[in-house]
Parts: C-alpha cells; structure tokens; sequence
C-alpha cells in the first residue's frame, strides 16, 4: 500500500492519540507514548508495563502485519534506560538487526539524534506512511458515520434553541429571561454530543463580524439577523474516528444580501458534490466550487488586511484525524472509491459575517454517498 | 529564569494545544501548528492571516518579553513557501540574523533538517526551556482552582450516584431498572465537567481488579462490596489549566482487608503531604508515602507479570499540562513555593482491585494548601 520509495521499516515514537498513524498502525488508542515498528510483514508495538494488559487486549496491526507487544522487560533493559523510549528503540532495532528506518516527519529530533549516535540511519519519509488510511474499510465507515450522526443530532438540537430563541427589542435572541449566547448553544451541543459518546471541543457557534475569521469559534449574545456559523465536528470517545458538519442559519429574517450569499454557496457545494466520483482531480472539485462563487460575482481577495470571499479550500478527507488525505484543495490528487470527505464552501466578510455549508460525504461507485442527512435551511 | 548551558534563542514549531510550552511562551491557545521564537528580550509568533485576529487579541509574551505577531505576509513568502512552516522558521531567522537556535527534544525531525540545510545550527536543550512554568503565578493558580472546583463538583455527583444505587440479589449495583455501569456514572461525570466549562476525556470510573491496571478507565457493571476508583482531571475550555482528583469508594460493605487497604493509602497520602513545604526534597515526599505503605506490609513487586503494590510516583505537577514538573519521585529536584502538585499514593492488587486518594495542593510558605476540598470516605 506504500509508495516504493524506501524498503526500510518504519518506526514511529508518539501517544497513538496524537498520532493518527501511530493509531492506525497498532489499532491502539493510548494517551502516553510508545514506539511502533512496522517491518514488511511484523509490527511491534512497545509499550511500559502499566499498558502491557490493554496493549494485548486491544492492539492489532493492519491485517498484512503480525503484531507482537514488546515491554522494556522483554527488551532486557535495565536501571535508567528502562525509562527511556530511546533506549526501547535502539534496543528493539538490535533485537531485529534493523539498521536503517524511516520515520515521519514529525519525529522528534533528539529521538532521531539519539538513534543516529548508536549507528541507525534515520531517513525523513517525503510519502505518506500509511496511504491506506484515505480508502476507508467498511468498518471505518461505520465508525466515521457514528460521529457523523452525534454531529447531526446536536445540529438539531442547536437549531431548536434558536428556532426557539425570542427576538428581543434590541434584536438580541432571548431564552427565557436571559440572552441567548454562542457558549448557550455550545452547552446544548456539547450535552447531545456526550450522550453519544463524542466530543468535540473546539465547536463554532459564531454570529456576525464574529463568523467572518474562520477560526473565531464564537461568544457573547446571539442576534436575529445574522448569519449564525455552526460547526460540529466531534471525535468518537470510544474508537476516535470523526465526523465533521457545518451549517449556517439566521433567526429571523436575513437580508436579501445574506439571501444570495447562502444560495450561492450552496450552489457551490452542489457544484463541488457534482463533481466527486472515484478518479476525479481533487483539484477539479475545489475548482468547481470556486468557479461557482466567483460567476456569482462574489470575489475572494485581501481587503484592509483581511481575507474575504471563499478563503479556505472546499473539503478535506476525515477519518482518525479531523484534517487528513485527501483535500480538496488545488494540488495534485485524484479521488479514489472509499475516500471521505467533507464538501465545505464558503463565504466571509467580516461586512456581512461568514457562511458556510459543510457535508461529509463517502466516494462510492460513479459518485458519492452522504454518511448521514442533515436538513438544510437559511431562516429558522 | 532559564539554566544558563545555552544563550541562544529557542525555536518551537508545534500547535499550542499540543505544546504546553509554546502556549505558556505565547499566551495563545490555537488547535494549528504556528511557531515561536524567543530571544532574551522578545517574543515572535507567527501564524497564518487566518489566525492573525485571534493572536492580535489573545496572545501575550512572559512579561520580560515584547511580543511580535507575523505572518507569512510580513516575511515576503510567496508561492509554495508561503504553506511552508519551515520557511517562515528560515525567513524569520534570517530576518533577525540568527544563525543558531535551541529547540525542544521533541522539536519535529523534517524542520531540522531543513533549518540545518539552510546553515542554522539546531541545539536541543537538554535542560526545561521554561523551568517559570512549574512556579505558579496567583493567576495560574486561580485557573488551576477552576478546574479542581469542576472536579470536585464532578466527583461529588458522581459518588451521590453510586451512593443512591441500590444494590441488586446478584451483588450489581442498579438504577431504577437498569444495571449501573461505569460509562454511566461517567455520563454523569462529564455532564458536570460540562456545566464548569471543562472536559476529561479519559475519565476513570474502574471497579474491582480492573481498578488494579491504572490505565484501565473502566467500562461495565459496577458491583457493591468492591473498591470503584474514580479519577477525575478536567482541562478548562477557556484557558487550558487542569484540575486532577481521585476517590475510592465502595458502595455498601467493604472487606476488612479491603479497609486497611484503604487506610494504608490514606494514612501515605497524609505523610506525604506532611513532607511538603519549599525546599523539600521531591524523591523525601515520594519516600514518604512509600515507606509508609511497606510499614503496614504492602510489598511492591511483579507477581505473575503483573506489577502489584504501590506502582507509581506519589504524585506530579499540574498546570497547562495535565503531567508537568515537579515530580513527586524518586529523582532529583526539590519543591518551590508556587508548585502544584498531585498527592496520590495507591496500592493495585488484581485479586483485590485498586485503591488511590488524590488530592490537588500548592506548595506555599512552610507547607501546603489544598486547592479545593473535597470529602474523603470509602463506604458510601
């Protein structure tokens, strides 16, 4: 499944829940880190005493690999360098008679510095690692569909706390007596996302100027009017798979501007959507929702400083990580069958506030499939 | 406030919500990677324009330091190297004439290569780059309190829950018709954590021998008359600080054995809180509980593979990391006033499941002060 590039094993030396490779490789979930080794046909995964138990319990390679759990006491380490994962490396590395590995290019460097000084060779690998982790399995799906549900369902749940939001005189959304605030409906996603066992940290509830910086999650009152950016994307507690949704309303009524901004960019989400089938240039799908946006008239530039129109890429794959392979973006890259990826045009001004429309979709034969159906709707 | 082996500026490249350091250097909590540079005298972060706005009203240097946002604009990248972070790491470099840099061990292996390619001399400090950051201010120590009241709000709901379970002919514990699981009493964890504004993904609930394996977070029925382990260490969604606290309790009878157990371990935590003050040894307070554990004859050994006794460190700090300096362990080093630290001395037995008591303290003048109650008890 890997690029010819390098015969030598790879060797990864991280927490698997930092580590989307590290996870896939092992298909062990650990918060402390570890070495995993993976030959041609043997992983082996190395892990303290403390995790020899759930390491048996729950860790298995990629089905080409036989995977042995290796601890610093089969390694025969003794005093301090039982305590060094340095040490397990270089230790496990002779056990195998390994002298060359590549690593990602995220290892860390006194790692490698340490490896190099007892005569391994360290090689950076410029491929993917595990180009396996963006043709999802069956199994995968189940999982990536189990967040995407938890992300539907505390969609709804947001969207009734602000379809049942008040409109106050001075045009603030009211929940009883109170203001109704970003962090309010963030509590009612949180709470929806928890009973399905997800979580997801950093959500978007952003209203207005706040929705134009894509990485300003929102805060403070909520106002009728304005577009309201919700972003869900949570992470499986028990098998950390993600799933990712986005949708923008406006209590009230919006402005005809707003109107034609949200019917534009759904158009280019069905524009980007159209355009996905197994082979199709990655590069193709983003193109297609540009082009959308920009025949509309809607131009993206830096104005005073600040970037406005469509200023991210249109998707992105999702699996165990919330940002992976492949993007839709302008790079190189064709679609394969079992991608997925979530299809998220946008529009932003911080005039105007942002919006955007986001789907997570699988690449299936001939087109695609969406994981789990969310209502769409500008006015609630 | 740094060892004095090196003068040269020190270069992170990583995301803040991964890098306890980088955040503390920065002040800015931001889930994409970004790079800091600091020199004696100031401070330089460079984030995507994207991110500008937020590090513009967030960020903040330690007080010695002047802070700089920059982005790729203001270092000229064009094209490709614009998506670079190794190329704003050289440009930024060059820009200050800066020819050698210290970075931190797990510094990412790729970038190094690539600062060496272009004549930098990349040096990893072998000494903590921020030793300020084990030292509490008053408004650190105010956020880490935060998150030890979510805590205890959390353990207190969750023990009145297994307080008001009833307790079936089969020994399970119930909730109205239902079995009571740890993922239930979990459920009722986070729900609170929630209410507080923060979150513990890993929260352990474990009852019986799988209380004995300290990474088992516990999963299934809960039973009366066994040891329920329950640890509870939230992060604060706002600002990043942690909490950390642990109770042992059993719901209805416990065995003798199982009693003294329990005052074994309580009786180690109260003599290594004795052992606290500024300028205590941290291997004495370890010391401490440990001696007072084997005194009552609890031998730490490996029996049939498996590690039984007292089978971790008494305890460590807690700040923007949830595991930081200091150690309370066998190791050099001795406590400061302003440290926070973990007091949790534990015995694990597979045959009688485990038991720790944890509470959270800062070290202050002439001892110790607990940073937010929390009742003990054992039978409930």
């Amino acid at each position: 499944m890997r690029n010819k590039k390098s015969t030598s094993p790879i060797l990864m030396l991280d927490a698997p829940e930092r580590n989307a490779d590290l996870h896939f490789a092992s298909g062990f979930w650990a918060p402390d880190p570890l070495i995993f080794l993976a030959t041609a046909t043997r992983g082996f995964l190395c892990v303290s005493a403390l995790e020899q138990g759930r390491a048996l319990a729950h860790a298995k390679a990629e089905p080409k690999r036989r995977l042995r759990i290796v601890t610093a006491e089969d390694l025969r380490l003794r005093g301090k360098r039982r305590r060094s994962l340095s040490e397990w490396a270089v230790a496990l590395l002779r056990q195998e008679g390994i002298r060359r590995v590549d690593v990602p290019a995220t290892f860390p460097l006194a790692v490698a510095r340490r490896l190099e000084a007892r005569g391994i060779a360290v090689r950076v690998a410029t491929e993917r690692l595990f180009p396996a982790r963006a043709v999802k399995t069956a199994d995968e799906l189940k999982k990536i569909t189990e967040s995407q549900v938890a992300a539907v369902a505390a969609m709804r749940a947001a969207i009734g706390c602000l379809r049942a939001a008040k409109i106050d005189s001075g045009g603030c959304l009211r929940r009883g007596r109170r203001r109704l605030t970003s962090e309010d409906v963030k509590q009612v996603i949180h709470a929806t996302l928890l009973a399905h066992n997800t979580w997801c940290r950093d959500v978007i509830v952003a209203g207005g100027a706040q929705a134009a910086d894509p990485h300003d999650r929102g805060h403070g009152p909520l106002r009728a009017g304005e577009a309201i950016v919700l972003d869900i994307f949570p992470q499986h507690m028990g098998h950390g798979y993600w799933g990712d949704l986005t949708r923008t309303v406006v209590r009230g009524k919006a402005s005809p501007a707003l109107k034609r901004r949200y019917a534009a960019v759904k158009a280019a989400q069905v524009a980007a959507l159209a355009a996905i089938r197994p082979g199709a240039a990655c590069a193709k799908v983003h193109g297609a929702a540009a082009a959308t946006l920009s025949q509309r008239g809607f131009v993206t530039e830096v104005r005073d400083g600040q970037p406005v129109g469509f200023i991210h890429s249109t998707g992105h794959g999702v699996g165990l990580e919330i940002h992976e392979a492949p993007a839709l973006a302008p790079v190189a890259g064709r679609l394969q069958r079992g991608n997925v990826v979530t299809v998220e045009p946008g529009l932003y001004d911080p005039r105007m506030g942002g919006i955007r429309i986001e789907d997570t979709v699988a690449v299936v034969r001939g087109g695609w499939k969406i994981l789990e159906p969310c209502p769409h709707g500008f006015e609630v």
